[in-house]
């Protein structure tokens, strides 16, 4: 199965039934993203989401030092950032493009119908927040160095911080000292303003937990599982009114699940239940 | 008064003036809905919101071991739920309707015009969270054990956490971790991520102190406490912009009151005002 | 360059280059606001917004008492509030008038395309909090007194306290319980719940940090920093998928500014950078 | 079957296998509304929406001279809109909750699940309007007279026109001079415009087409007539990306329909469909 | 009076009682904008908004041959939009500095709070198109060319006429070709799509049906037709259920005025009722 | 340049310089589409889109008798619509992904930075709508048969019409009739209610002038015209000030281009402007 999946710089590993884990394995580098590697997460993680073996994921950085340390600004200088028409019109729809195909590779992450849970660890910049801010859980070992780094290169971050942060904590004066000043933070501070929802001591008890907490979900019914994560993003962008309506619409065919017997019965049982895949 | 309000499976009482307080009263099953207790509960609320007598509620369960189980799982599966054409759109259809009016009836503590502070003990699992998302304040004992539960018996929930725990907390990876896995957190997890703003003892120090907070604000002018209520929910649905001119409008009316004056001069005079019902 | 910022009640001055620092100075009046102030208030941030030798900004409330009492309530009481119409659509069409002029005064703090910090210590009431949320970073003194105190007189806050809490904290439960009860809270509350993003001993000490952050916040590319602000403010108010565009037309003129170079190099030669203005 | 529908000012008739028709009866008074009539019709259209045996529903006035002359405004004078407090701000309430629930009358047709037409024929002011807006067709006899009465009698209409005219016809400039001025108009002008999508003769003309129309709705499949009303209704007021997005999750249920095939085999067969009860 | 009216470029008059004339008066350059023109335009605009004497406006330009010939480019060209700094980002901050500020010029007729009735004839270009879609009535002269001409100039039009025609017209397909071609319609194709709502055989009779309908609503009641246009203006852009909502709170004050038992009363005594100022 | 865009079912030919011709060819069977085809058509337009060669487009169906008879509805029942798994909720995830695939591929015209035409003729039923609403410009010729066709195989359909009909013509009620009666209507009832903005002859006619038309977008300056699109598809979807303040972002960039000054010269000197790739 892990053959289908093999992408150069990931390791797609499947430790757990309906469990997934994708590792960013550039750690020569501290996993800095060059473009074939956002180009090709984004088709692992839609092929993930169709795969019916597959009912959670786990997103973690090879090696010790880094998560990822973001953009590989040296391999970007040199691409297409750097190049451009002689009009201003026509590098700006060039621009317009590149970063409209590189938001949507991060956002497939997003879009994902299986939950992933990002665990970050060590250097943790830039596009380390972008991508773990389209998982759908973040955990993190406590060396976890963060930084929301654009700025220090000139930039607004376009990727998805300056998108998702501000939905996904609850401090929008700490939102805009981060993303204002680039500076590093911690691990307690990540917790403390809930960008993060587990710390732990390290790298491997944080993937451990992380692995855990994934297995755990894939026990679930899928159909309950896969309806939450969709009904939980869509309702973070829309008035309770227009969730709750769509909600509704979602559930009136999946409410005929007979994941709904199975899971209820298997509760009276004290029995573990078994779903269709989906 | 309180003859009123006498509905199956609800205590409804005048403890202080201006104050009502609802008790879920069906004990010996952990105060687990059953669809007559949404349909009351929604009568009283209704009642309650234009009351000239009342200017602020809590809610709590009856009992020492739970504000509510959730849903009757057993009773549901008895009912509509479990019915339906054996055509998969009319099915479809009869379940939408079902969720519609369902949602309508816990939409209505959100849509009260008086502000309700639910107190939550014991098992507070599903159906309490999704009716205590929709009340203004929530307060718990140490002692209470909650859990968005839905995944657990195969579906996604549809009554609304899903739509308002997002924007209930500042904390969007413990929201997924907790709809997704359906595990229990206790008090101490749910006052550090927001979703409650206080916790107490046990259950009597706990609706002790929501009397204290019902009573200050039933002490205040109604027309500036249910404006309140009206602007902030309208608000955490929209824009700023949007906020702000629906603000305008609603004030262009209300600062007519003579309350403002009355608030005023009692305030130099340090008297307690009186204002007029509504 | 002072002179051009001279306006009754406040002082502006520069302590760092590219610095800004407004000053409310009415300390005998614990620094309340009369309606002249938030005109001139209006007035100087929408000039330092264009200009090219500010790139952020510190707000702080003279003396040692009040960062501000909120709105001069007597003088209030005199003043267009308490006029109007015998026609209670005409009176309802002045005060409409007067709110939007009102909100746009304190809203300017929002538009300012650089990024504002402010510093609260001592009363800091009702106008404090209007203000202060429509600035982008907030710090303030151990000894600082919130409070949402508009219900004391008789309304709901409309100035912007409604519309911009809930989206500034995540904690919606005390958002309601503060709003509604107009209590007073401390700054351990106040940076629990995410209002602030730092308290410091006393206002110096504040002040101080203020100045340290801003001067941080000024040594950055102008077009990152306003950019971020400018893309952190829409995204709040609108879905993921709406920021992400936006965003993506943004860059597509901002990416092509020299001041990445720069950055890069300035990084890679671990040299200060050196911006044009902006 | 009528008799379930029988409701002072109504009358409510089954001409066709699957159509309702309910027809305005209070011809004496040109089938002015008082407020009895909104809250029958709204109690007739819920009912209708969940009676399996109707499909399409027209509506009409009853007598020669009007559909109707619009609200009974010296009825209205000395009901509800001519009380109230002697402040300010709880008269408003009072008058909130009139108008909310006035609105939510007029709504029901709206949200009636199966479609309606309304026949419009010779006074049709003010109410008419609001109420055939509310409607899914608009057919009409050649001799009607619309106006959008209520600037003449000192208000801005507030039960639907002002929300739904600038969305059921195309030209603006037009939905303003008719709204501001009060003029009346004839059924050329309104077809022009696209207020009404026919004209017929005379009112009996008109009913005999609405009727040929609705019985060609009734004789589709009921999954797919409701379910392209809702999604009409729902796309007219979103982008068209959550038009489509709404749209795909509705049909992921509908699409199992069996009516599919019994369309599809019943067109292939040049034989009539019979469709199950929905 | 209107002697507080004298701008460069426009003449203002008061033809009759609470309707004032705007004549464009660049007659010899076929009454083309330069900067000071939409500057003193809004700023006339601003004041007629909130004269209580005035109640309705007509907007017309001077002499036969144009409403407007559209923006002076020649006089554009050496102005701003062929200035900026040597780095595109900071060009494209002052560029958008100068959008906005123009857009809000032609803004301010569509904010104004009384109606606006535009009266276009011969050359009608560009500007000319967002201009009139900003004021609340089109009618034209038999004459008019129209033209969205902003493509022939290598720009896509960004004062308006982009974003309000689509919702002025029921021909989207229509408003892509003259969009996208620039070519010259006449007044009888505007007409047909719902561009304009009137048109007559030459200017002066424009001018004079104009101010028949100007003269018509200035005799209505001020508070009925200022809520008609705010309410329409808000509902073209919102969701009908927004509409709605926006419209009863809107009411809540406007239904308290004496303008409706005046109106009623008038009505009834077959008299011209009098209205306050407003 | 044809040989990229050799594609079955589909011919695409360059008639004109900067302009491209689709042709969708299953002649046979009145090109109607089965899935490869419209994948086929996505890939085209999509590379169109990028295509620096490209400035405009026109859609036409091969044949005599048909623009396409919509889905093949024979092809469909033996497809992925047909099929499914035993539960509900499973049938109905692999529907959802079906229909967003194939809602998508549609999509892709409106996405495309090109204008594109669509020349409508003879049978247009069903999936004709679909694609010729997600086309900018629709003409026809006079023996055009349109049909919103999907209510008669018991489906609402979900492929584009119910989404973007609303807002391409300007009459509601007409709306609803033709989707939900899926009644036949010729050209003139469709150029009446706007649908299409012209209509030709024949089907050689209509194609000519689509050309002619094609080819005079295709000498305006490039960045005008696909910006022109984008904001005006923009706009449509949203309110006034969003629309508003995209524009002013999007030209921040745009407003840079050596365009204008070409086409302001060229203007001045009557002479045809070249204008560089995009």
């Amino acid at each position: 199965m892990a053959e289908k999946y093999e992408y150069e710089y990931f390791n797609v590993t499947f430790p757990v039934e309906y469990v997934a884990h994708i590792e960013i394995s550039r750690p020569e580098k501290l996993n800095a993203f060059i473009e074939k590697m956002w180009l090709n997460l984004s088709v692992i993680v839609k092929r993930l989401s169709h795969d019916p073996n597959v009912r959670s994921i786990i997103l973690t950085g090879a090696g010790d030092r880094a998560f990822t340390a973001g953009l590989d600004v040296q391999a970007a200088s040199q691409g297409t950032l750097s190049q451009g028409s002689s009009d201003t019109a026509r590098t700006a729809t060039a621009l317009r493009r590149h970063i409209f195909e590189f938001q949507d590779c991060i956002t497939a992450l997003e879009k994902c119908e299986k939950p992933i849970i990002a665990v970050l660890h060590g250097v943790s910049y830039g596009l380390a927040l972008d991508l773990s801010l389209s998982c759908d859980i973040r955990l993190c070992a406590a060396d976890t160095r963060f930084s929301v780094k654009e700025v220090d290169i000139g930039i607004a971050a376009d990727i998805g911080t300056l998108s998702r942060l501000p939905k996904a904590v609850g401090n929008f004066s700490w939102v805009k000292d981060v993303a204002l000043s680039a500076r590093i933070f911690g691990s307690a501070e990540a917790e403390k303003v809930g960008l993060v929802s587990g710390v732990y001591g390290g790298k491997a008890e944080a993937v451990s937990e992380a692995l855990k907490l994934a297995t755990l979900i894939a026990s679930k019914s899928p159909v309950a599982v896969q309806g939450t994560k969709e009904l939980l993003n869509y309702s973070r962008d829309r008035s309770v009114e227009e969730g709750l309506r769509y909600t509704a619409i979602w559930n009136q065919a999946m409410l005929q699940t007979k994941d709904m017997k199975d899971a209820m019965l298997s509760g009276l049982q004290k029995k573990t239940p078994k779903f269709s895949k989906l």
